[in-house]
């Protein structure tokens, strides 16, 4: 059928097992097709559109309500609910959003970007829906690398404890982004090999009735024995013991299987877990024989024949930091990885191969991380936390109370910091240096390319003052030659980029380049702009500040980081203190809001982070009198 | 013995059962005697004084690294480890710390004060030692409702992965400071009736022989039963699916059980999970018998009768915090109470005896909570989290990703914000301003007495755009008369307690008073100081900000909280982003570092935040020709 015709999900209760069949062939080859221009999240969508498709049809959205734990998985749900014809935009710049969006449809009941908060959302709106006496159904959709959260775990525990009526569907693709690693990752691969609870219950009801003819030394113990059959019926004894109802494993791409169980779901009360089995990138060939990983969110590729149109150009920072840890760890024996859940994006699958024993994949389980990184450091070790920007705010209180207060040596590799392009939202990076400078002891240090990205990762090993974040972007480097020698670089002294008298540009990372096009522009109005390269948001360069506040010329700050408490507000705060005073400086950063999807190109044109506007900007603070053209 | 005269551990190994006992009454006394006088963590204490000692026994401290989490329950520890002396100072300003402390004993090998940190940790160790090559033995040692925080459960499920050797041990006192909840609890409680794994395992045995000799149905599934054996002979089926060697339940207070189950978790390799059941209180009636957890962290009470020495005083804010959504939830049927394990410290205790459908206690599980609360005003509800400050930090992530981003009515009660006094610099409320004031969205208010404190929560109880935080410190009110009637505030709009021209200070909550006392000092010397209570960090009354400029008057900012990032930040942010620069402007309030326990007057004083100092700054602000004296 043509899916752009889809208004609302209400036309799939008519339709026959056959036209179902149909139309997840037909979502199948939308997606692929689509897909295949736009990039997007490819495997995890294939995998998961019997299950869309039938949840649509038995349950009634928006009353009932979807919850799509991560989010990235919602573009059959949102096919279903009258968005095909925006799939062209998707994750781009004011285009369709590659995660639930409230804003887009009121089917989209909860938005998410990071993992495992669904079932503490499901909880709320189930427990609201109790307490107003209404009627509904909750149904959050949670993958079982997202259990390893340990946020999901807290829930599980407490809606296990009030008994709160909602069906968790595990979608269980044997991998969350990367492989997944944990005892519950093993646990579920049991499951999956001895098969459900209703398969042979008609033969363990037979073996119960058997059990009081036991006697002898079984006597004493006959009580127990009774309770402990419980184990020998169900499978899920994890789920069990957590207070929910088990239900499976079943075929997630069955439509008979996911009907029958949905439907004894939907009529058991309680909190029921039910375990469906699915496959990443099921139907398209390409997608389902990955074993990398990149067909989890692929750039744009060829239909046909499954080749990924890359992009050439200089290495990607990811890469430089993994390299980079390797070349040290040659040397290094204290040195230690670790990722949550991250192998791929951070790149440390590459560390990994030359140091397997010395890279630790700790699963969805940044809090985790961080204190495992703690630990290693009390006992002498090195520790690199390579962790995206945004997901390290799940170590926040980590980072206060086991790291930066014990100040140990721990390094934090900040991955995708600033803004990250079509993943939007949920996953800016933009609130570090405003979540970190505040901490005690901590350093934060922000290189300018991929040259200075490997000496500063250096200088973060060696450092043995406590904790620092190297923080870099996502994407290429700017490809600079690359030193062969690693360097220490003093930390808190900031290289002048440009020599200039009238005016300072204090910038770092991806605002370099756009100080520098503003100090050519500026040149040409007779203005000599002075660009340096603000490398660490914290220390300071206090030296370097109170020359130039000495000087009395203006100062512009730039962060590609919200403003409220970050980079520019440390400059204000430590020329205040000094009492440097009547000095004009000007802040350009990110405002006050969410930041949506689309490339950072055109949200810097949007917020006027352009070498124009910092031009103009230049130009209003020079003094009348000093320019001369 | 004379506890005083202890140094270190070792002495214990000759010791006789006879003497185990005698100490263990020696210190009981001791303690009860101790913390008669200065308060304390006693209950927890009481219930380890026996595993204490045995683990001293029978390892080698500091060499295995024994690993207290929280930290509260390291008294014992601690007088094994050369410090009875100094318990007459306990949680005292420059006294004996009242957690785990680096500082103090080689033997003190982490610290802690937030909960579920210790698993990480010891992976960390654990990691660390396998990597040197080294040899010593880790021991986490974690309350049973610390497990309900999802870091623990995060740890557990990679320490099962990697089958790293440590032994955890799990002091189950079937309480956390309140009565646990979660599906985990009621499953302790189940592993606590039914009996532990050694004392039924011969019986097993035969049973498990015996199954060969079905025959029919059970042919068919016969694979699947011996593996299912499994769960008769093991009670700790959910530790032993996260791949942990479960052993007990055993008595935390008997000695031989100790013993024997330490040496064999010892001798076993892998990770060991030893279940042991303490009883709170141990050996000190009323404490045992504490149903209410009063003696989880007694004040100073009477040894013989028990009786707690009372302060009297105005009503403490938690308590005004609780009363006042009892008055709101009594008309508004949207009022929903959260706490993370904390009911009786933020007394929504109380809350709950009214209302007890409408109150939600989770277990350690901040994250959740904040998520549940966002979950429950997506429909239409009103959540009320009420957390201390420094716990909210666990729940940074769920701000930032799920509650501020989808701009949720959430309202947070942050209790114990500001310095909190002897639990000293894991507990200190002093992020809370930094780390909320950059989430877009996000208001915070902050009322100046237990009066606006009842008002302010009205306020955020009516808003209906988006989250509100309302801040207020530990202790007592000021004993001002409450208003009957509650009022909606308006939020960024600053009161002016006290008229003056010549300097402004804005400060909230504990610094106001002192801002006043400084005034009535300037006044003296001729200086008309203006004090403004500056109710709300976010957002700011920039009305009263561009008028102050354009009065041009020195401005002092007073916060007890970090500097960095903080209130007066805010201010110097928006002074300069209005160009009114070369404004006089200084900031007090807590600098770049951890502030140890002791009384926040202590503080105040170390610290700079009195009186005297803001006048002497204001002084030396106010130009001369203003000064009259």
């Amino acid at each position: 059928m043509d899916l752009e015709t889809i208004q609302h999900p209400g036309f799939l209760k008519s339709l026959s097992r056959k036209q179902l069949d149909e139309l997840a062939e037909d979502i199948r080859s939308f997606l692929i097709s689509k897909l295949s221009v736009t990039g997007g999240h490819l495997g995890p969508n294939l995998g998961v559109v019997e299950l869309t498709l039938m949840l649509h049809k038995l349950y009634d959205s928006p009353k009932d309500k979807i919850i799509w734990d991560v989010g990235h998985q919602t573009y059959v749900h949102k096919i279903l609910t009258g968005r095909a014809n925006r799939f062209d935009s998707l994750k781009q710049f004011q285009g369709l959003c590659g995660y639930a969006k409230r804003d887009e449809s009121e089917h989209d009941v909860w938005e998410a970007g990071h993992s495992s908060t669904s079932l503490s959302a499901a909880m709320g709106m189930a427990t609201a829906r109790d307490l107003q006496g209404e009627d509904f159904n909750v149904l959050p959709v949670i993958g079982d690398g997202a259990l390893t959260g340990g946020m999901a775990l807290e829930a599980m525990n407490h809606i296990g404890h009030e008994q709160t009526d909602l069906t968790v569907i595990l979608n269980d693709n044997e991998m969350s982004i990367a492989p997944n690693v944990g005892a519950m990752h093993n646990m579920l691969g049991r499951l999956r090999t001895t098969g459900g609870y209703r398969r042979t219950k008609e033969d363990l009801e037979y073996f119960v009735k058997k059990i009081p003819a036991f006697g002898g030394a079984l006597s004493a113990t006959a009580d127990r024995l009774k309770s402990s059959v419980k184990y020998l019926l169900v499978s899920g004894i994890f789920f069990e013991e957590m207070g929910f109802t088990y239900l499976g494993p079943i075929d997630g791409h069955n439509f008979d299987e996911l009907h029958s169980n949905l439907t004894y779901a939907k009529r058991t009360k309680g909190p029921v877990l039910l375990h469906v089995v699915t496959k990443k990138g099921k139907g398209y060939k390409p997608a389902e024989e990955d074993a990398s990983g990149a067909w989890h969110g692929p750039g744009p590729y060829k239909i046909e024949s499954g080749d990924m149109i890359k992009k050439s150009g200089p290495p990607a920072y990811s890469a430089v930091f993994s390299d980079t840890l390797a070349k040290i760890a040659e040397n290094d024996d204290r040195l230690v990885a670790l990722t949550a859940a991250m192998p791929g994006g951070t790149k440390l699958d590459k560390f990994a191969k030359k140091f397997p024993a010395r890279m630790f994949d700790v699963g969805i389980a940044e809090q985790h991380a961080t204190t495992m990184a703690a630990g290693l450091s009390t006992q002498g070790m090195k520790p690199v936390f390579g962790v995206y920007s945004t997901f390290l705010q799940r170590g926040y209180d980590q980072l206060v109370h086991d790291v930066c207060r014990q100040n140990l040596n721990v390094v934090f590799g900040i991955d995708r910091s600033g803004l990250v392009g079509g993943d939007g939202e949920t996953h800016q990076g933009v609130f570090d240096i405003a979540y970190l400078r505040h901490l005690p002891n901590m350093k934060i240090v922000i290189p300018k390319d991929e040259n200075e990205l490997q000496h500063m990762i250096h200088t973060a090993i060696v450092n043995d003052d406590g904790p620092m974040a190297v923080r870099f972007p996502r994407g290429n480097g700017l490809g600079v030659k690359m030193d062969e020698e690693l360097k220490t670089l003093p930390v808190g002294e900031w290289p002048v980029e440009q020599k200039g008298n009238d005016a300072v540009i204090l910038a770092f990372s991806t605002m370099l380049p756009i100080a520098k096009e503003a100090a050519a522009q500026l040149k040409k109005s007779g203005i000599s702009t002075r660009v340096v390269n603000a490398n660490s948001a914290k220390p300071l360069d206090e030296k370097q500040l109170d020359q130039i506040a000495d000087e009395n010329i203006p100062i512009l700050t730039m962060e590609e980081a919200v403003l409220k408490g970050g980079f520019g507000s440390a400059v204000l705060e430590y020329l205040n203190d000094q009492n440097h005073i009547g000095l004009q400086v000007k802040r350009m950063g990110l405002p006050d809001r969410y930041i949506e999807h689309g490339n950072p190109s055109n949200w810097y044109e949007e917020l006027g982070l352009t070498a124009n506007e910092v031009a103009k900007t230049i130009d209003e603070m020079v003094p009348r009198k000093k320019q001369r053209a």
